[in-house]
C-alpha cells in the first residue's frame, strides 16, 4: 500500500494564525499529542527568530516521543555572507533537533524583486546551508517557498533552486504554495513535472487561500509527493493551511493509503477538540470528519433514511475518526464515551450500566450549560465522584464576596488606585473559617483567599499550585458581556498536573468552579 | 470566455445548516442581494416540504429581481401513484416559480433499499415528472441525488437516471455529491464521462464532508459542468454546501472564466458579512477571500516583503472581491506597520515621521503589557487620538466599584443566591453622573452602569451594541490567576463595526478598558 510521511507544522505555521495563541507549555503538550496520533515530523518552531521557540527546543529534550521527531524551522544563510556566521543557521545547531527544515526562495520574482539578491546568489544560499547542516549531521529538509508561482512564471530556475537544494543533500524538497491561490489541476501538473526533474523526495506544503488547500494536497500525493505538511484544525496564517484533520483521511479513508492506525484515527476528533482548547480558539461545529455537524441529520427525510440504511446520508462512518452520528443521539455511542473516559481515570470496574446512563445525563447538562471535560479530567473525575453515594466533598463554601473599586487620583490624568478584595467563609467538618485577601485581580484575591481557609485544615494544600488559566467565551448572548464563559485552569502539586473547569456567565463564578474543584481534586487525591 | 451559470441554494441547503435560521423576511433581502451578486438561479426553497417556504413564494412575487429567476425545489412523484395527484408536485407549481429543481435518486442501492421501489420505477417517476412539469410550462432541472456514490457501484442505472430526466425535457441534470464523500480526481472523471454520455445541461452540487467541495466543483467545470451549484459562506447541512463566495472567484480570477462583472465580484466580501448577520452565523475571519483575516500579515517580514512588492503574499488583489489588506499592528512589526495602518484608518496625512517613532513606541508598551491592537483597530484609532495635543476625551471616569457575593442557601446542597453590581461615577464637562446597575456577571453589570450614566449626555448611544467579547489569558504569571488578560470588545452602532481591547491582571479592568473605549471610539465618530 502506498504510503506518506506526515509533517506536522501547528507549532509553527499554525501558530501564525490571528488569533492562535500557545504557550511554550501548550506547545509540549501539543507535540506529545501529535507524536501518538503518529505524525511522522513535528515541526516545533523557528529559533532563531523568538526566545520562545528556542525556550521550546530546550525545554522538549525531556520530551518522551516514541514516533515522531522534531524539526527546527529557519532560513537560508543571508546573502554575501559566509554560512557558518549565521546567527540563524547557528540557532538550527542550537535547537539541537535532528532534521532541520530550511525554508528559501524558489521564484525568480522574489529573488529579483524581494530579497533583491542574483539569481546566482540565491542558489549559492540554498546549496551552502543545506551542504553545511548536513556537515553537521543534520537531516535537511528543504521548504521551496513561492514554489508555485515561481515555477508559472520561470519553471528552469524553480527547479534549480529545488535541485540545488537536492544535489547539496536536502532529503526531501517541500514545494510550497506560499501565498495558497493555486488550483488542484495545476498542483497536479507541477508536482507531476518536478517528480521526473529531480532525485529526491518530494514534500507539499498548502496554504487555503483559494478554498483548496486539502484538495492541492491530495493532489500533490497523486502526483508524487510523499511528504505532507499541513495542520490541526487547519491552523495557519491568513486563511490558514491545509488542515491535516482532513488530508489524514481522505488519504487513507478514500484512497487506501497507509498513514496511521486504526486505533490513531479514532484519536482524531479528540486532537481536533484538545488543540482548538490549548490554541484558545473556537471550535468549528461544521469541520469535515470531526466537527460536532459533521454527522448531523438535520433533515426529517434524511433521519428516517439513516435508520434504514446507515451509510445512506454519511460518506464514512463517523466512529472511524471518533466522531458519532448526532441525530440519533446513539445513547449506546454516549455511553461508551463515557465508559472510555472513566476507564482513562482508572474507575471503569466500579461503575455499572445504570451509573453509566446517569452520569451521561449529568455530562450532557453540564455541556449544554457550557462546561466542557476534554481536557479538563479533574472536574470530570470529581463529577464521577460526587455522584457516589456517601460521597462527603473535603469543604463547603457558605459564602464568598468579590469587590473592585477603581478611582481617579483627583489632578492626575492618568494616576489610579484599585483594590481587589475577596471574603470567603468556608466549612470543614462543620467549623467555619472566614477569610478575607487582596488580588491583583478577583480571581486571584479569591484564590488566596480560599487558599487562607483551607491551609489551617490541609497543611499539604502549600504545594499545589495554579499553573494554567484559560478564558473562553462559550456562546454569544444578546449583546456580548451577557456570554458564557467557560474558564480551564491547570495546576499542580510538584508532581501530578490536573485541570479543571467552570461556566457561567459571570466570570467570576466560573472561576470559583474550576478553582475550587483544583483545590477538591488536590485534597481527592490524598 | 467560457461561462457558466450560477445557482444558489442558500435559502434551500443552506437553511439546513445546524444553527442557521432565516425568516421568510431575511429570506427575501438575501435574494435581492443575490440577484445584484448575479446569481442566475435562486433556489426559494421547497414548497411541499413546510408553510414557511411556501409563504416565501407568495412574497417573493413581490420581488423585482433584475436578473436571477426564483427556483423551486421539490422530489420527483411518489412511487406506483399519479402524477397529476401528487401533492408535492402540485405546490411547485402553485409556487409560481418559473423553473423547478426535481430532486430524484439516481443510485441502484438507494432506490433498492431506501426508497424500496423498483429500479424501473424510479426511472418512471423520474420520466413522468419532468415531462408533467414541462407540460405546464415550467423549465426543470434535475436533482441526481447520490449520484457520484450510485456511479461507482453501478454507473450503467445511474446514467439511465439522468437520462430518463433529459430525455423528459430536463434542461440540466444537476449530478450530486450528497453525502459529500467525492474526491476532485473522481468527481472530474466521471462528469467527463456523463458530459459524453448525456445531451443537456450538466450541472454540479459539492457538499463539503470531504474538504473538497469547492475543489469538486471547480473540478467538475474543467470537465464540462455548465451550471454550478452552491450557498454563500457555504452553509449547508453537515459540514456544508460548495461556497459560492470561493468557487465564484476561482472561476473568474484563476481560471479566467466569465461569471459576474468586476462590480459584482466587489461585493463578495459585502455579501459575505450580510449574510452571516442575516442568518445569525458567526463569521470566520479566516473564511478565503472575504474574511477580515484572508489578506492579514502578521509577521515582519511578510510585511516589510508586501512593501516592496504588493502581490509578494497575496494570491490576488484584495480589492477585487470587497476586501483590503490588513496589517497586523503587533511586536513583530515596525514603522511600516503602523504607516500602513494610519493609511487605512485616513490619517497617515497629519502623522509625521517623528510621531510615527512615538507612535510605534507606545504600540510596543502596550503590546509589552498584554494589549493587542490586532483586530483591535477602534482602540488603535483612540490611541492615536489622544496623543494629539488638546484632544478632550467626551468623558472622564470618576471611579466605579463592582461587588459580587454568593450565597449558599442553607439547608440546600446546590441552592445558591448570587448577585452582582457595579456602581460607575463618571464626569462630561465637569457634570457627574452616579450610576448603579445589576447584571449577570461583573462586566455585564459594569456595560449597564456605564451606559446608564452616558445616556443622558449621548441620547444616540442607545444604537450602539456589543456584539462580541473575548477573553484571552495572554501571559502567565506565577500562580495561573496572576496572569494578564486581554479582553477584545466587538460594537456596532447598525452601520460600523468596530472592536477595542483592553489588558491586565485584572479581568474586570480589562474589560473596563474595552468597554469604554468602545463607548468613546463611538462618540469620536459623530
Amino acid at each position: 500500500m502506498a504510503s506518506v510521511t506526515l509533517y506536522d507544522t501547528t507549532l509553527r505555521d499554525g501558530s501564525q494564525m490571528e488569533g492562535v495563541s500557545l504557550s511554550v507549555h501548550d506547545k509540549l503538550r501539543i507535540a506529545e499529542r501529535l507524536d501518538q496520533l503518529g505524525v511522522h515530523f513535528i515541526e516545533g518552531g523557528w529559533p532563531g527568530s523568538n526566545p520562545k521557540d528556542e525556550e521550546f527546543f530546550q525545554e522538549a529534550k525531556s520530551l518522551n516521543l516514541t514516533h515522531a521527531k522534531l524539526t527546527a524551522f529557519g532560513s537560508t544563510r543571508r546573502a554575501n555572507s559566509a554560512v557558518e556566521d549565521d546567527a540563524n543557521i547557528q540557532a538550527l545547531l542550537d535547537s539541537g533537533a535532528e532534521v532541520v527544515t530550511l525554508v528559501g526562495k524558489s521564484s525568480e520574482m522574489q529573488v529579483a524583486d524581494v530579497l533583491e539578491v542574483p539569481l546566482e546568489e540565491n542558489l549559492a544560499m540554498i546549496r551552502d546551508s543545506v551542504a553545511y547542516l548536513r556537515e553537521q549531521g543534520k537531516r535537511v529538509f528543504f521548504d521551496a517557498e513561492h514554489f508555485f508561482d515561481g515555477y508559472v512564471a520561470n519553471p528552469e530556475y524553480s527547479l534549480q533552486c529545488i535541485r540545488a537544494a537536492a544535489e547539496a543533500g536536502a532529503e526531501y524538497v517541500v514545494l510550497c504554495d506560499t501565498n495558497g491561490g493555486t488550483l488542484p489541476v495545476d498542483v497536479f501538473a507541477t508536482v507531476n513535472a518536478v517528480a521526473k526533474a529531480v532525485d529526491c523526495g518530494i514534500g507539499i506544503h498548502c496554504h487555503n487561500d483559494a478554498d483548496v488547500a486539502v484538495a492541492n494536497t491530495i493532489a500533490a500525493v497523486q502526483a508524487g509527493a510523499t511528504q505532507v505538511q499541513g495542520t490541526i484544525n487547519g491552523y495557519g496564517e491568513r486563511c490558514g493551511n491545509a488542515n491535516l484533520l482532513s488530508v489524514i483521511p481522505n488519504l487513507q479513508l478514500k484512497l487506501g493509503m497507509d498513514v496511521i492506525s486504526e486505533e490513531q484515527m479514532g484519536h482524531l476528533t479528540e486532537l481536533h477538540r484538545f488543540t482548538a482548547e490549548l490554541a484558545n480558539m473556537p471550535r468549528s461545529r461544521y469541520q469535515p470528519y470531526v466537527g460536532e455537524s459533521a454527522f448531523t441529520h438535520k433533515g426529517g427525510l434524511h433521519v428516517s433514511a439513516v435508520t434504514k440504511v446507515e451509510d445512506s446520508y454519511q460518506h464514512i462512518k463517523p466512529e472511524l475518526v471518533g466522531n458519532a452520528k448526532h441525530v440519533v443521539v446513539s445513547e449506546l455511542a454516549g455511553r461508551s464515551n463515557i465508559a472510555v473516559k472513566l476507564q482513562e481515570a482508572g474507575l471503569s470496574a466500579d461503575v455499572s450500566g445504570k451509573r453509566l446512563s446517569a452520569l451521561l445525563q449529568i455530562v450532557k447538562e453540564r455541556e449544554n450549560e457550557g462546561f466542557q471535560y476534554e481536557g479538563a479530567e479533574g472536574s470530570f473525575r470529581l463529577l464521577v465522584e460526587r455522584t457516589e453515594t456517601g460521597y462527603q466533598p473535603p469543604f463547603d463554601l457558605v459564602d464568598f464576596m468579590v469587590v473592585m473599586e477603581k478611582r481617579r487620583r483627583p489632578g492626575n490624568w492618568t494616576g489610579e488606585d484599585s483594590l481587589c478584595e475577596a471574603m470567603v467563609k468556608l466549612s470543614v467538618n462543620g467549623e467555619v473559617r472566614h477569610t478575607v485577601a487582596e488580588g491583583n485581580g478577583p480571581v486571584n484575591a479569591l484564590d488566596q483567599a480560599i487558599r487562607k481557609a483551607l491551609l489551617d485544615f490541609y497543611p499539604h494544600l502549600k504545594d499545589v499550585e495554579l499553573t494554567d488559566y484559560k478564558v473562553r467565551v462559550v456562546s454569544q448572548g444578546p449583546g456580548g458581556t451577557g456570554a458564557v464563559v467557560r474558564v480551564l485552569v491547570e495546576s499542580t502539586d510538584g508532581e501530578q498536573t490536573w485541570a479543571t473547569v467552570g461556566a457561567s456567565t459571570n466570570i467570576i463564578e466560573a472561576s470559583w468552579q474550576a478553582l475550587s474543584d483544583s483545590l477538591e481534586y488536590a485534597l481527592l487525591q490524598r
